[in-house]
C-alpha cells in the first residue's frame, strides 16, 4: 500500500486586511457580481455556467437520467488529502457512479460566512474545479449566499446536486443480491473520516492520514461492463462500511459475512482509529464503494479493480449467506464471530 | 389589490422538553434513518425518494433538460405568507419556469441546526409537500446533516435544485429584447423582503403584510403560449426588480423606461419600505416574474396574466429603448426621471 501525500490548503492568513468575504458578497447586487466575474468564472466556468441565466439548458440526455444531491459540513474546511470543494464533487460524483450513472452536470450552491478570507475561498473553488475536471463533469449553475459566522473561524457549507445518464439496461439494487454474492472494497477503509479527525484534534502519525476522497466514476464504469454480475454498489460515507453492510441485509433479508483478515485497513489507520476510540468499520470514506458481485466474477471484478488507480487495494472481504439471518457477521482473525452493527448517532460530526 | 393572510406557522414551543435535532440526527446511523422513515418520507415520500439510494431515478425526459440550484438562508424560518420551506421548492421551480422549462423534479438537502425543535422541521417539510404538489413536481432525492447550532435559535438552511424540461423551440434570453418591447410584471412589488423585515423587527403594519412566495410555472406555462413574442422572463429575487432591469440594460445595451405610476405597489408595502428605509424597487420578491414581452403582444399577455391567480395585479411597467444609452430610467409621477441603480450589496440579510 502507498501513501499519497496531498498539500493541504493555503497557510492561514494572519494579516487583518486581507480579502474577505462581507455581506454584500450575497445580496445579489454589483458586489456579488464581482465575487462571480473575479473568483469563480475564470476558474469553474463553461458554455452554460457562464451563461448566468436562472439555470443552465444541458445537452439532450441519451438514457436515463439520474438525480442526486448531498450537503457538505466538513471542518476543517482543507485537510490533509483534500478539503470540502473536492469532498463536494466526488460526493456527488459518486453518488451518480453508486447508481449506474454516468455523471454529466453538477450544480454548485455554496453557504459563505461572513470573514472567510477570499484566498480560502479561492483555493476551494480551484479545488472544485480539479476535481470535476479529474471526473470529466462540468459544474452548469450554482448558487452564492452569504451568512454571519458560526463560529470563531468562519466557515462555508457547499451543496451539490448532480445529473448522470445511465444504460436502461442498467439493473442495480439490493434486489438483485443472491446468496454467494461476493463483497468487494476498492481499497483501505476509514481513511477519509481518521484524516479529519486528527487534523481537528491536531493529532499527528508517524505516517501521514490523508483523507480518500476520490472521484470512482471511472473505476465504476470499468466494474460496470461485467453487466448484471454487477448486483449492488454503495459508498460507504457517513455511518461507513458497517452501514452500508446494514443496508445490505436489511433490505435483502440475507446474511453478510465479513472476513476481518481480508479488510484492507493501513497500520496507521488502525493506530488513529484506536488512539481515537472508534471502530475503522463505521468511520467515514469518500473514495471507497463496496461492490456486492456475483461469486463467478468476483476474481475478474477485484482484477479489473486492481488496475485501476483508485482500486489498486481492492480486496474481496466476505460474502453474501442464506445460512444465518440478516445480520453482518465479522468472522475474526482469531477465529470468533461478531455481529457488526450498523452505528446508532454520528461518531464523528462534520466529516462530510 | 387583495391581500391573503396565510398562518405563520407552529407556535414556538416553550416546554424544555420537546423533541428536537440532535448530533446523531445527522450521522448516517439508525436515528438518521428514523428522522428519514417518520418524518421526512411519510410527507414528501413518492416512488423516487422513498427507494432511497444513492439518487433518484427520473423518467426519460421528453426535451432539452434544464438544470438550476439555489441556497435558502432565510431568517426567521416561518413568516407571513410562508416559511424557508415553501420558499425553497418556490425559488427552484420559478428558476426552471424563467428558463422557459418546465419542472419535473427537485432534490432536497437540508443543514439542521443541533435543537431546532422537530415541530419546526415538521412544519416546514409540510410547506416543501404542499409547494411541491402545488408546482406539480416530486421531491425525488434529499440529504440531511445536522451542525453545531450559530446562533440563540436554532436554525436550518435550505438547497435546492432542479431538473426541468423544456421545448427545443423555446428561445428566451436578452439577445431577444427588440427596442420597443415592454416591460411587464406579475403584481405587486417588494412583499416578500418586506414582509421578512418585519417579522425579523417585531413591525406590525395596519394591512398584514406577507411574502409573495408562489410557484409560477403555470403562470409561465400560459405565457408561453405567445412564443418568441416573449423575449425574456427573470424573477426579482436579491437585488429586486432593479437588478433584473439593470442586467436588461447591460446584456442588451439598450434603455429601460420605467413609469413610476405604472409600479404595482401596495400602500402597505410602501408604508412598511418607507419606515425601513428601503427602496421597494431593491427588495426581494418570490412569486414574481419580470417579462419583456414584443410590443404588439403586450396587451394580450398582460390579459392571460391577469386570469391567473398570482397574475391579478400584473401590469405594464415600462418599455425597452434605443433612445438612450443602456440604463434603466424610472420616470417619476411628477414628470422627472432618475436612474435606477443596481444595489450595491446587500441591504436585506439572509432574506431567501
Amino acid at each position: 500500500m502507498t501513501t499519497e501525500v496531498t498539500s493541504i490548503g493555503p497557510t492561514p492568513p494572519r494579516e487583518a486586511e486581507i480579502p474577505r468575504i462581507v455581506r454584500a458578497h450575497g445580496g445579489g447586487g454589483e458586489l456579488m457580481g464581482r465575487l462571480i466575474r473575479d473568483h469563480l468564472l475564470p476558474v469553474i466556468g463553461n458554455d452554460c455556467l457562464s451563461a448566468l441565466g436562472d439555470g443552465a439548458v444541458l445537452p439532450v440526455l441519451d438514457g436515463v437520467p439520474v438525480m442526486t444531491t448531498d450537503g457538505f459540513v466538513v471542518q476543517p474546511l482543507t485537510f490533509p488529502g483534500g478539503d470540502i470543494g473536492r469532498l463536494a464533487v466526488c460526493g456527488t460524483v459518486n453518488d451518480l457512479a453508486m447508481m449506474g450513472a454516468r455523471p454529466v452536470a453538477l450544480s454548485l450552491a455554496m453557504i459563505l460566512e461572513e470573514g472567510l478570507p477570499m484566498a480560502t475561498l479561492d483555493w476551494i473553488v480551484a479545488s472544485i474545479s480539479a476535481a470535476a475536471d479529474e471526473a470529466g463533469v462540468r459544474i452548469v449553475t450554482g448558487d452564492t449566499k452569504v451568512v454571519e459566522s458560526s463560529g470563531r473561524t468562519p466557515g462555508m457549507t457547499i451543496t451539490t446536486a448532480g445529473i448522470g445518464v445511465r444504460a436502461p439496461s442498467v439493473n442495480l439494487g439490493p434486489g438483485q443480491i443472491r446468496p454467494g454474492d461476493r463483497v468487494l472494497i476498492n481499497g483501505t477503509l476509514a481513511e477519509h473520516g481518521l484524516a479529519i479527525m486528527a487534523a481537528r484534534e491536531g493529532l499527528e502519525f508517524e505516517t501521514e492520514l490523508t483523507s480518500d476522497a476520490a472521484p470512482l466514476n471511472g473505476l465504476v464504469a470499468e466494474i460496470m461492463r461485467f453487466g448484471d454480475a454487477i448486483r449492488f454498489l454503495r459508498d460507504p460515507t457517513r455511518g461507513g462500511l458497517a452501514n452500508v453492510l446494514a443496508d445490505v441485509a436489511e433490505e435483502t433479508g440475507l446474511g453478510v459475512e465479513i472476513e476481518e483478515s481480508a479488510l484492507p485497513i493501513r497500520r496507521s489507520a488502525r493506530h488513529a482509529a484506536e488512539l481515537l476510540g472508534l471502530d475503522p468499520l463505521t468511520v467515514a470514506n469518500e473514495g471507497k464503494c463496496v461492490i456486492v458481485v456475483a461469486e463467478d466474477a468476483a476474481e475478474e471484478a477485484l482484477a479489473v479493480c486492481r488496475q485501476h488507480r483508485y482500486g489498486r487495494d481492492a480486496a474481496v472481504i466476505g460474502r453474501v449467506t442464506d445460512s444465518c439471518p440478516a445480520v453482518v457477521e465479522l468472522l475474526t482473525t482469531v477465529g470468533g464471530r461478531r455481529i457488526v452493527q450498523r452505528p446508532y448517532g454520528e461518531e464523528l460530526p462534520r466529516i462530510c
